[in-house]
């Protein structure tokens, strides 16, 4: 797991404080491109002020480093702007989850009467739910900040492009210019939404991730294209908080992810109400006199023209990583030309040996936060010396947040099949009733937890996934059990917590190959 | 794990069902103690229908065994009685968790207007859930009924004791006696909650965890008195569903569970509003002319004597062994003359090699419902001679479900210290904010996580303690990474989920001996 540092990790040379200053003071800029001693300005520039980045620069100034964050946020397309913290702070993970409770609680007090509280159904009021989220992402990108100046990182508010490969160079939002140079430089700007611009009307009227979670009003009856988790995760919120919410998917929904699970999590979206458009393909967004949306789509499969009216279209369709402004090429910086994803090998170091690139710009790395976290705090340590350790990608768990949550780590049954050969692997599988559901009366049809193993003895655990309320805190330590190379025998002799879904994993008996039935029976 | 069976183990032998049936008719009695042959009515008869009993018959069924269950439950001394299923389904786990469940919908309820849900607060109705939660069990005692006689286990609604080694004399509600023999014993009668008798009017006014549960009428305000993980349950979702709630403790609360743990636990109480009375203990309880329970209590510490009315007053000081009817010295089957429990080895043999015990009633097992069953499941394989697997009772994990759930498996910090040495154990520890409380305003003081490991690299991990929402869906997979001997490398090389409170502990950096703050700021 640990490999040995095999990339540059030159120990940095030391540079007060002070005397940076004074460097920048002579230049003619804000900043100076090289001291007269020839050093940098930096002993670290870390190039966005997203989760990677950010704990890739605390970590660093923490084991004594200089460092210096730029972060610049373009505002979307419809003019939404936010605060550092990147994509998951402001846009995606913590408003999302926060979105999804309350959706979450909305069918809690459905579920409230059955269980003694007498109380009366009403509407859902974004403005009230959207302006508590914001606040908190609003505290979060403070609390940042605070971090930051707490460990001495020097934030810069700026678009940063490269100039050579140890320089950078940042504009303001007021047009100045800034030159910063440094000893290693860490990208770390992450993506954005991809806005399918060939769709006419796209960019005009439709939103994407970026600013749902920051509209002020209520998105009402909405559209949301893409096949996603995002697509998926914004519909069943949507839905969950009372709006008139489709999803229109191409081809399949939650590409990547094992597939029966995937069937399981859309089929009780559809239970609760959201509608699938599936096999179509918009081809045209227009405003009608009303102001509502008119969505023009192709049916795939007959050819037929199809249309319908929504207040918003929000484009969930694939994100791009922030590298087109970054000026690559100054530096050196190899990109894969077709995913525009910067280069990087198991020490996160692109072409250039002192430039790295973690979280989502970065290629083949999975676009999750805590990925990106340890990433870059690993990548920290190595510049300084203090471990060779590099991150382990492997068995990264992760939980999608539609209203029936979906964890899982590991293979997936299809991975499983193809790595390994339908007659290696055992699959066991159950439906299970959550105790809660039972006195609120709910359908548990979609709450399925599925076991990949090995099917040689001790039948080794090659993924899990679990369907269910609370799937993200149920996944989490398995995680760590099959990193710990968990066996299926291990599995079984551990005991339950009674009464729990998670205890539900631990009473899987019935494979697959057995062809009994797997549903959960009494207590 | 695995130890080879020391055990008796003889294979049965074989009997149909209609030989059976033929010797029963040929005894004077429904039954028979002995068919002609010499041999016995059953392969293996089980005492008490709870859930280790229920999961040894049906496992023994199912492997071809004939098989009896014996149930009786004895009303209460309020006269509560219920079905098949044992304290788990009747009076246990499943109406507790369902009752916690309702009182955390009470906090959801107060949680939803600052996430968009304008509800208005509504009395809780207890009758309503009360009758929920009743019907749901029920249902279980009928599944229970329906899944012995699928699987052909002859279920007899007797109170039974012992004649001989091999024979249980049955008395049902009528009366009418039943001769029963079989060639394996298995004990599973549980326990029953202890009343303090020698406290003037406690028989006559309180009730126990056999009564709360089927209570028509809300209790009202109640006194509960003990310091076990039943009575802070209890206390616990009688606050949360608006009921004045006080618990009255002699010494220290959750003895056995983690000190620390226990503290924020009560802590978390109390700033629910439960009302605790610490170092008390009641010394009658009358009954007023208005019906109200007036009980009297001395101040341990003061040596005063103080009193206070109630409507309801709760015993849950401990649970004594259903062992005195048992007749077992008529079986030659020893106890422990202080504790009341069975004795049994690790095969879960009692003194007669034939003879078995498990779950509550067997001395030095864990009084919980999934070691009952996963003990009654490998006992009947192994008496099938379909395994020789021993039950592994270390690092059960378990949860408390009060109204801020703790998890826990492994050691306590005190437990670690005493076996290993305190400059042998190091603790990481973190005081954390669930995402959810920060729009819903909670107040997270008492979130907090432990984890106790060996100091020495790489540090294995021998305990881990969560206190937060939904502890026992976050604890169930971290209890398998420590069956599988995860260190604390491995935790910290395992990717978080996010947002999720099980991912803090995949971010435990901060040991206790540091003496740096735990408290997590940020994402």
């Amino acid at each position: 797991m640990a490999a040995a540092l095999r990339g540059p990790g030159g120990r940095f040379r030391w540079r007060t404080w002070a005397a940076a200053a004074a460097a920048a003071a002579a230049g003619g800029v804000r900043g100076a491109a090289r001291s007269a001693a020839g050093r940098q300005d930096y002993d670290l520039l870390v190039i966005g002020g997203g989760s990677g980045g950010l704990a890739c620069a605390k970590e660093a100034a923490q084991l004594g480093k200089k460092v210096a964050v730029v972060d610049y946020v373009e505002p979307s397309p419809q003019g939404t702007r936010w605060g550092l913290g990147g994509t998951c702070v402001n846009v995606g993970c913590i408003p999302k989850k926060l979105m999804h409770q309350a959706a979450l609680l909305g069918g809690m007090i459905q579920d409230a009467p059955h269980y003694g509280w007498a109380i009366q159904p009403v509407l859902h009021d974004w403005r009230t739910m959207a302006e508590a989220v914001q606040n908190h992402v609003k505290s979060l990108n403070w609390g940042h900040r605070v971090q930051l100046q707490d460990r001495k990182v020097k934030y810069f508010n700026i678009k940063a492009c490269f100039v050579n490969e140890h320089t950078v160079c940042g504009v303001a939002k007021d047009g100045k210019e800034t030159l910063l140079s440094a000893e290693h430089i860490v990208i770390a700007t992450g993506g954005r939404p991809r806005y399918p611009t060939h769709i006419e009307g796209a960019l005009e009227y439709g939103i994407t991730s970026d600013d749902i979670f920051w509209l002020k009003e209520s998105p009402g009856k909405t559209l949301v294209v893409g096949a996603s988790y995002v697509a998926l995760e914004c519909a069943g919120f949507l839905t969950g908080l009372g709006l008139d919410t489709t999803v229109m998917i191409r081809s399949i929904p939650l590409r990547g992810f094992d597939q029966q699970m995937s069937s399981l999590v859309t089929e009780y979206m559809a239970s609760q109400g959201t509608r699938f458009l599936r096999g179509c393909t918009p081809s045209r967004v227009r405003r009608l006199p009303d102001g509502q949306l008119q969505v023009t789509w192709e049916d795939l499969t007959s050819g037929k023209e199809d249309m319908g009216t929504f207040n918003t279209v929000l484009w969930a369709t694939g994100r791009i990583p922030e590298t087109r402004s970054l000026n690559l090429e100054k530096a050196g910086v190899n990109i894969n030309p077709n995913s525009q994803k910067i280069l990087v090998d198991a020490q996160e170091t692109t072409s250039i040996p002192h430039i790295y690139a973690i979280g989502d710009v970065a290629e083949g790395r999975p676009e999750l936060t805590p990925t990106a976290i340890m990433a870059g705090k690993l990548l920290a340590q190595r510049l300084c010396g203090q471990s060779s350790d590099v991150m382990d990608y492997d068995n990264v768990p992760t939980t999608v947040f539609t209203p029936l949550e979906y964890g899982c780590v590991g293979l997936s049954e299809e991975e499983a099949v193809a790595r390994h050969g339908e007659e290696h692997v055992e699959v066991y599988h159950a439906y299970y009733k959550p105790l809660e559901f039972t006195v609120a009366e709910r359908d548990a049809s979609q709450c399925y937890i599925k076991m990949v193993c090995l099917r040689k003895p001790p039948q080794l655990v090659l993924g899990l996934h679990f369907l269910g309320p609370n799937a993200g805190e149920v996944t989490q330590g398995f995680a760590l059990g099959i990193k710990c190379g968990a066996s299926y025998v291990q599995v079984m002799r551990t005991v339950g917590i009674h009464p729990t879904c998670a205890e539900e994993v631990a009473k899987l008996r019935i494979s697959k190959r057995s062809g009994l039935d797997p549903t959960v029976t009494g207590c």
